[in-house]
């Protein structure tokens, strides 16, 4: 049996012979079959398995991303082989086909282990409402494994897959993975399909993906994300905006933050704030108030009816068929009306007004995925309520369609939950998963902690998850292009920024060009007799290169400059016709001792002969 | 009495001296006070009016771009100065301030006359619901204005007022224009803001522009369309994305068409479609299913819910307060639940998807603003289903978030509506307003039909609207990179296309360099002993040119090269140390014919000497 399940650990095992996917899914049933928290609603045959197995046959992990990966699926996303029950058995139905994301996992060659254990109707943030029993947490069986992506959570903290999808509409896909000591990608609405996928609120559900690392995450993430022009929610990718590697991130004004008496809790959430700080984060108190004030409308608003709308034929006809709890929160839908979901419609678009800008004076913010966790038994004795409160940090994040990640951050120190695991959440505005992803990466790596419930800590040869870069352009700059000089504001209005200051490589002349205000300078390049030449290098958004490009004028252009490292750099050139009637002033080497020179009592101006202006 | 009421025309009369703002807006308030339309709810005091006028002191038109312009404002948006009824007397308000357009547009110069009637809460498209009087075709006054908008679209047909504001959720903005011979500009949701208008449906609603030419609206649009950070609805503006010249426009399979009889009408919505072809479109024929499904959503569907939310505590403490027809649409809204409202979201989100992929098989589609008209006292006999069908081509605009602008086309050359004026529209997606603009005014002119209710023709004068320019720059190439040639993939994966096949002025040498393949050309300025050298031009993407100047290795680069008529166009340009080794190719005028010489049997290749390869 593997004991460390990451994609790259199974398939070094797989390349070297040690391990087949055979051995591999054998074992994982096997363990599954025996698995006593609750995970599973329904499992593969063996029989049913080895046709997916089959389906690897003449691939491996160089044409197959996922191949021999062993994943689970909550029991709300369709597997065409077992029935889907949404944890209501009199609700289950046999799908035609598997879902479109499953269908893309499956193409890219993982494989099926069952469907997992959920809140009933993916209804509830705590992993106990499930007439298949309650789901317990991985770590410490007396207490709530999160939910309602309850099972998938369990299942690969222990190491019975290696990833699983969960749903996500007011925090399911990141509170489980808080209590299991796991990773919980709740990326950008609409990003994953959700064909397939038994709705809870359809306009806000995302599906997601639990991992024991980042770079599992971010192996699946591509392609669980592909768009499905089947789902009227799908939205086509649009590129992350990368952020500084020194960031800036939003903690919530103290008083805003809630852990309900768990004071362990409270110190490892600062803790947290500390990690991000040493990865180069710079902290920003922010104001929370108006995302909560939107997570408050997704229970106490109208939104519920959608939860209603998803089941109403099956809910009406005999609500008896569902749990208690379910019947009291979807049935309280029915009293709502029309003007209900117009207002709270408004009313979101206010606070998302208000968040978004609070959201935009930072790259990220960071809360608490919950700020504590219960025992099965007090959840049991106090549904309502101890679930509201788990949803304090999530209720907002569909509503104001932000992308979110869940992150482990360490074991409470000491108090009752002494040894349980506290998570973060890291959560940007959409389409920022890419840079979610690369930053939990980081964050595994600083903390080092042991992954899932395995006791093991992140292999070694785990790759990186590469942070997304701005899309720029260096140029190498010489004359009024300086920082401070006449031209330098066509970098700057541009948002390039300056990288680095050197000098050429020792092969250039430069000379004084004829005409001006402003004087410019011609570099010329020549092996034998240059000499090095004080430059600038800027960094410029490469859609905006283009027509900095376009605005110089003759004789000068952009071409190759070679610096003194060697390296070749976008910069400016000089046609050869343009130093005709131009000073050399090589030996001064560079603009600002040549300007120094002319402004310097006594000595008069430049350029004294004119030259041929071919400038436009 | 100014007799042609555009901004042009009018402020040619104030520079000239024979017209001022006094003259100008006292004229207007006795015209509208002896207007027998019911076009106006309330109008300024000729105090009121001379406060507006006090604040052009010391301005013109060069730094007002709408200085001394009179304006129409529906009833449903506030000015300080006038209760706000909506048409419903017992609703009626004294607003705080008035509505944030209004203070651009006051800001801007123009001067507002007075509130106009409509149908009561802009609920109809008619302009027969209101206490105050069935407003009046300004062309006929047996026959409807339209509405919701009806007095704002009236009295800029009839020249009381240069320009108006109006609303539209179903067509309120669009209808009134095709009925009065005038222009009605519904831009993108969001871009006017709402703040200070008294909602229809808030999550749909648009404030428009009438007025009698496109150069007024686009004179207009930019001033009304400041985001406002205050409403929640605003949106930023995006760029118009440009279209082609030779555009392609969709026009509705013929069955799919509805004129209700009205032959006259149909017959000039076919040389409508003739009149964009020779505007230099082609005709495409999509299907406006989707559309129209999308269309019944809005009376059929819950949105009718946002009318009652908007007036809610009115209507309920004594729904007789309202007009029978009106207690009747927004009474009826009591008995949506909020299940239905969502489930009409989903359904709305499906038809989007399909409706978008119609829409972007053109640049533009074009339908009747209406199938036909009638007269007020039909209207009154069968008031749902006539305005239902007035609502045809109109009610799926704001669902879909589109752009759209209404323009007359024309009067029915026979029939018994003969004389009345018929109008098509033209749809776009979101943010395309300019582009409907441009194209309006090229509508306009290509038609010159009288303007409004006025006979009078376009004053030739009347500034052309500029069509908004895909963002690109024009490089100039002289080898690889020539149509056909190895490098010429690295434009045209850039989306750039030829416009040009021409040779440089009299003044270039050109070389062959050492080193390739590819084999590369120098192109060397010099104006004594140069000659014309074969070129093309290819028009790139601004955004893209930057990377392909950072793709090209040294000695070459981007600088300017001059064309043979002139011209300064970006191309490339070779460094001086870059001709080390290499051939002189002036003489064969080309690349061309330097190819062919190299191909033909019996000659050997170039750059038998390898020069220094400064290649990165």
């Amino acid at each position: 049996m593997m004991t460390t399940m990451t994609i790259s650990a199974i398939h070094a095992a797989y390349r070297s012979g040690e391990l087949t996917p055979q051995q591999l899914l054998s074992d994982c049933l096997q363990q599954a079959q025996q698995d006593q928290r609750h995970v599973w609603i329904s499992l593969l045959s063996a029989e049913q398995l080895n046709n997916y197995l089959k389906g690897l046959e003449g691939h491996s992990p160089d044409d197959l991303p996922l191949f021999g990966i062993p994943f689970a699926i909550k029991d709300n996303i369709d597997l065409a082989d077992l029935p889907t029950t949404a944890a209501c058995p009199d609700y289950s139905y046999q799908p035609p086909a598997s879902a479109f994301v499953v269908q893309q996992l499956i193409a890219a060659g993982a494989i099926p282990l069952g469907k997992t254990n959920l809140d009933q109707f993916a209804t509830g943030l705590v992993g106990v409402r499930s007439p298949y029993g309650a789901c317990q947490n991985s770590l410490d069986p007396a207490y709530i494994s999160g939910g309602s992506s309850s099972g998938s959570a369990v299942a690969v903290a222990t190491g019975q897959v290696c990833f699983a999808l969960g749903t996500d509409t007011a925090g399911s896909g990141r509170v489980p993975a808080a209590f299991n000591n796991i990773l919980g990608l709740k990326g950008t609405k609409g990003r994953i399909s959700c064909t397939g996928v038994v709705p809870a609120c359809k306009s806000l559900d995302c599906v997601t993906i639990f991992a024991q690392t980042a770079a599992d995450l971010a192996a699946v993430w591509p392609i669980a994300a592909q768009f499905d022009p089947q789902d009227p929610f799908a939205r086509e990718a649009l590129p992350a905006k990368a952020i500084p590697a020194a960031f800036r991130f939003g903690v919530p004004a103290k008083e805003q933050l809630k852990f309900f008496g768990d004071d362990a809790a409270e110190v490892l959430f600062w803790q947290s704030v500390q990690t991000l700080e040493a990865l180069g984060g710079t902290a920003v108190t922010v104001n929370l108030e108006p995302f909560l004030q939107a997570a408050r409308l997704l229970y106490e608003g109208p939104w519920v009816a959608e939860r209603l709308a998803a089941i109403k034929d099956f809910f009406r006809a005999d609500p008896g068929r569902c749990l208690p709890v379910i019947q009291t929160i979807v049935g309280g839908a029915e009293s709502r009306s029309a003007v209900d979901a117009y207002e709270a419609l408004y009313e979101l678009q206010r606070l998302k007004r208000i968040a978004d800008a609070e959201l935009a004076k930072v790259d990220l913010i960071v809360t608490p995925t919950t700020g504590t966790i219960y025992k099965i038994e007090a959840v049991l004795d106090d549904q309502i309520r101890l679930n509201s409160n788990l949803g304090y940090y999530t209720n907002f994040m569909n509503l104001l369609d932000y992308s979110a990640i869940a992150l482990p951050s360490g074991f409470r120190a000491g108090g009752e939950k002494q040894d349980l695991p506290f998570g973060i959440t890291l959560f940007a505005r959409a389409f920022q998963d890419e840079v979610l992803l690369a930053l939990g990466d980081q964050w595994q790596r600083q903390l080092t902690l042991p992954l899932g419930a395995s006791h093991q800590p992140l292999p070694v040869n785990t790759p990186e998850v590469v942070m997304p870069q701005a899309n720029t352009i260096d140029v190498v700059v010489c004359g009024a292009h300086l920082s401070g000089l006449p031209l330098n504001g066509q970098l700057t209005e541009r948002r390039a920024v300056l990288v680095q200051t050197t000098t050429t490589a020792k092969a250039y002349r430069m000379y004084a060009l004829a005409g001006g205000p402003p004087y410019r300078p011609g570099l010329i390049r020549d092996e034998q007799a240059g000499q090095t030449i004080a430059v600038e290098v800027w960094r410029v958004p490469a859609d905006h290169f283009g027509s900095f490009v376009a605005g110089i004028p003759a004789p000068l252009g952009i071409g190759k400059v070679q610096l003194a490292d060697g390296d070749w750099v976008s910069g400016f050139i000089c046609e050869p016709y343009g130093i005709t009637g131009a000073e050399e002033i090589t030996a001064l080497g560079g603009w600002r001792h040549y300007l120094n020179r002319n402004t310097s009592p006594g000595i008069c101006s430049v350029a004294t002969e004119a030259g041929t202006s071919a400038t436009p």
